[in-house]
């Protein structure tokens, strides 16, 4: 049966507009990361940092062998396919085709391979973070429960990961496993981010840490932190300098308790310093001090709220 | 094997509970809207709006004419049915069965027309979004990120499809589709809201879009920005009057800073005013206008913290 | 093809990694319990909780038997298998190996019983929790789109499903079960917290219930929502007191507006009290009575923010 003309008008519609808007163009690209492919990527990862935990689960010492032998040829052939595309996309958006397929091509061989080297590397830190959420958390039983259940540890995993690609120079494939995690976790970690050991994040749901935040060692953050710009420096013409540190410094040891948020890239909070709920906060903290909200003035009256300024969100 | 009198008895408790709770009752029910016919609707939307980036990846100047026809195709059946299936839901469930199901077919066919006539058009609008996504975050490398992987712009994207079918008189679906993007980005846009031109929605998790909010052009909000009810009206005799507008107006080119609360529906931030982060406002604020918390008050302090009230939150 | 040297060397390092961290091993482990595995679990529960809601949808009067008799059927054994291998699981971990499998064995048919039998009081329970969104809501239309589409309410029906799970004492499933719900819901519901009839949770996105808090009937909370911990109390030694209730109390028809932060295990919201918007509270509040932020302190002015102190995060 051959299409009705209304839908026959309803896709030259769509052809039109596609034609007419080129900034949205994934149409005749040679060289198209897929998501899904990148997703399997980090499963593959998953399996590999964490054995038994993640896909297959009937591991023994007899069969771990073969087994890290097979995942790891896997995703090796999966990422090297996704870099190169990564690569070739962004070689193609930026109008470079001198250099050519050929230049994605090794430079995707090299990176991978590089990648793969700094995995086991990765996994002794991941240890740490797991170790620190056991610790920072009483209501944890288990390091197996942090890994299988713990949202935090899940986002800090996949933005070792994300980081490393980050670092290798891979363009979009870090963004797309962050977000990713952002959606499975509610914590929205850029990738370039620069973030210490034994980190951990509870609860996770809506902590935002920005591009050009820097995290010493052992910092805990809780739900609802963000770690977020002030406007853009600019320069003497007005031009915003975009490559300025935007986001906070937090030094090692530090705390910062729920939704609270610490805003601009010259903000320090120094080492050992507690950062309380809800604090909102523009400047830096002292080393070894402690930051709460004066009182919170709160009204405490009998009675039901009737008047319009009674903050009574409904929805 | 026939099952266990203990099974039986377990089966009988149930079914009692279903005959005595007729409140939740999907049984018997000839037209039921199905969740996940509807997210596949959502797929092939996807696949039309960004060809290439969801969905089919090999798309060329060749193929795409047969690829839109084929998508259009499908979606035009599988939408239909679903369309039919809420409106004929809607009519048994408010007793109109006088009407009857011949109704809700053509009026199903004519809904499904009309929303995928409004596609292209929807297009031309989330193209401005992706652009304003690009333009309002330093972070942001490409339109292409901003389709793979900004939440805001799914959001976005999800909320400008529900609105659509909101409009043209469909129950239940929008709201469904609403809610998958919710899970997905962290925010509850409702599809009654009014949302104009050029919105960006930064990191999007927790932000709430009430049902009768009204949004201009040019508007940015970041994550965590809730824009709620205050107490329902009444009227003289003291019922709440549920249709009135309940939540605040955002004229053009309005700034809300990260979790900043502003509630009621007489509130109106007025054009190009500004809402800083975490400002918890009940009140108007004059176009072009600036508000910011005070000062906040904080305490800093040497030392660790002991005392109850010290405000450190563990978990 | 046999994998190359590079490979292997890689492979190497990954075994002498699960070799070196044995705190991470799930390797050799006779009883892991499968996270997909507890997932389709959920899936079964929700099919019998909500029948033509989720799952099968052609249900009728006829077909209804037979249909619940399957589902139980097919819950019951998979259920069994995951209780065993958590039970298991846990008695490995602690060493407890005398008692041995067969003792899992018995322990998971008994509490698979115990949880079935359960099933239809929780479904009595969760009928009321609806019926509270339905109510609390002036945007729902109804209870069918309570059940389709309202995140809070999935996440209290996982969490009445958690909590029977942690009340029988199965380890580890009641925690993968409200991480499932957390990552779809945005709310961090812990099993062991105690909830009473008819809760209403609204939006969902980042709300917090920490494992020793207390909630009685008819009690409304909204996004971002924290019930959460002060620093824990220690005993003379200093050492913390792990059992300690360390989360709030809300009695009967209290109201939590949006991202209010509520601390201490011996904090008390009283009967039918209503806390505000964005309130941060660390001390009792008396029953009947409301707590609101004291007039927020805003900075209105005209004029563009340049200042860096202007609170103007841009990430």
């Amino acid at each position: 049966m051959s299409p009705t003309p209304e839908l026959c008008n309803l896709a030259e519609e769509f052809l039109e507009s596609y034609r007419s808007e080129t900034r949205l163009d994934y149409i005749d690209r040679k060289h198209i990361p897929s998501r899904e492919g990148i997703l399997e990527i980090l499963r593959l990862c998953l399996e590999l940092l964490y054995p038994g935990y993640h896909g297959r689960q009937d591991l023994t010492s007899e069969n771990i062998g073969d087994h890290v032998v097979v995942v790891l040829a896997t995703l090796r052939e999966k990422l090297q396919l996704q870099i190169e595309r990564c690569l070739c996309y962004d070689q193609e958006r930026c109008g470079e085709t001198a250099s050519g397929p050929a230049s994605c091509s090794g430079d995707a061989r090299r990176k991978t391979s590089e990648f793969l080297s700094a995995l086991p590397g990765i996994r002794s830190l991941l240890v740490l973070d797991a170790q620190a959420a056991l610790d920072g958390d009483p209501a944890a039983t288990s390091l197996d429960e942090v890994i299988l259940a713990y949202p935090g540890f899940l986002a800090i995993t996949v933005y070792r990961l994300a980081h490393q690609l980050h670092l290798l120079g891979v363009p979009l494939m870090p963004r797309i496993l962050s977000e990713w995690a952002h959606s499975r976790t509610g914590a929205d970690i850029h990738p370039a981010a620069r973030i210490g050991r034994s980190f951990f994040l509870d609860h996770a749901t809506g902590a935002v840490i920005g591009a050009t935040a820097e995290i010493g060692d052992r910092v805990r953050l809780y739900q609802g932190v963000t770690l977020g710009a002030l406007t853009l420096p600019r320069d003497r013409q007005g031009t915003p300098l975009e490559q300025a540190k935007r986001h906070p410094t937090l030094e090692d040891e530090v705390t910062i308790y729920s939704n609270a948020t610490i805003l601009g890239g010259k903000t320090v909070v120094g080492r050992r310093a507690v950062v309380g709920g809800s604090v909102f906060l523009t400047h830096s903290v002292p080393a070894g001090h402690k930051v709460s909200m004066e009182n919170p003035r709160l009204r405490v009256r009998p009675g039901s709220l009737k008047s319009p300024g009674d903050s009574r969100p409904e929805i």
